[in-house]
């Protein structure tokens, strides 16, 4: 690993772990046990440090969010949102301070942007390949006289699965008191409850055991903190 | 109107505009023309001010979520997301930088939690009540065997409302490009769409067309910036 790889990859460590605000390039510069004259030859700025961190994050989600060449199966579905929070939760800290970020760095602003845009049309491709497979189905309301298609709803629902998903972290922090004041990947994934409940009235009859048999693994929120969870982390470890 | 509520009231409509962040104590001071010492003696910083905003919001938020000795209509649900919208829009500033007021705030971060799930209660009596009309059904999958009761369904689907409801200003700033630049209460209340669809499959047959009917009125974000909105604020301009 290149010194310039090291870097990133203590600076993201320090920053989930400690919050960015209380870590300075200097702490990661003693930390490496590097001048931080050899970090500023890398990195000009803990801005500098952030932005590169945020290309590697938006890379890994593009990747996760990647459709094969085949319909999509029940199990794919769940592996989609297990390895997108396994992708929040190794890069936590940008979603705490996300909207400070962006307005300190109009390029990341700009691209940041750019990035939910592509994953709003990957969620809707992903959505409309589990129609096709027949787990999913959407039939706007008879009646309703409001003229909304299918694909209007589609592009809907990505965009709500995405709001929940993307802010479940800061729900958590700031509204749950977690037990033993640590929160943990385990509390993470109960977010995957939260994402299914939007597309639960989709799911077909054909398919709605073997949903319920996956979805099973990941509880409500509400039910962390006593006994054990199956909820385990495949990705966690996997940084940059 | 006392210097205090003067103070308190200036100061929210200067974070509103010109952001927090911008915003000293002096420059409120200056504006109302009164004295650094007169603005200190009513509050000692700019943190206890954001700190009595945020109990003049939470109150205002708890007022409209009140339910009424009746059963609730289906305008009544429209009359909560649309108050609901405008007292984020009277707050903006609050839900921009959110996780950093509660981190510098250690009893504001114990308050804002409590109020969070105050709120949560709240909208899912609202949505038991919308049950009992006949509005909603819950009806958790037939076959799916997961045991899911009806009672956890609307826990899930509350708490899915209020991520997409208070993230929704946050999600526009960071990720769409506004015409003209300025974010307006028409892109805020473009929200309520996205809420609506959480709920528009629990609609029972009755209902639909009259759901349908009121909701076009808050049409999908991506089709602002074009043409005019039929949604305009009605309490917009109330704040403390």
């Amino acid at each position: 690993m290149t010194t310039k790889e090291r870097i990133l990859l203590r600076s993201l460590e320090l920053f989930n772990e400690k919050g960015e605000r209380h870590i300075t390039t200097n702490h990661v510069a003693a930390d490496l046990s590097i001048s931080p004259g050899n970090l500023y030859y890398h990195y000009r700025s803990k801005q500098a440090i952030i932005y590169e961190i945020f290309t590697h994050y938006e890379r890994l989600v593009e990747h996760y969010l990647q459709l094969p060449d085949r319909a999509l199966s029940v199990q794919d579905e769940f592996d989609y949102l297990d390895s997108v929070f396994d992708g929040l939760w190794s890069y936590r800290f940008l979603h705490r301070d996300l909207y400070h970020y962006l307005d300190a760095d109009p390029r990341l602003k700009t691209e940041y942007s750019q990035f939910t845009s592509r994953c709003l049309d990957r969620l809707e491709e992903i959505i409309s390949s589990l129609e096709q497979s027949g787990i999913l189905a959407f039939h706007p309301h008879s009646g309703s006289g409001n003229g909304a298609s299918a694909a209007a709803l589609k592009r809907t629902l990505a965009l709500n699965v995405w709001l929940v998903v993307t802010n479940w972290m800061s729900f958590l922090v700031s509204s749950v008191e977690v037990a033993g004041g640590t929160l943990s990947i385990r509390h993470m994934k109960s977010g995957i409850h939260q994402a299914l409940a939007i597309q639960e009235p989709y799911v077909t009859e054909a398919f709605a055991e073997e949903v319920a048999r996956l979805a099973s693994d990941y509880p409500d929120y509400r039910s962390l903190g006593s006994g054990t969870s199956k909820i385990v982390s495949r990705k966690a470890q996997a940084s940059l």
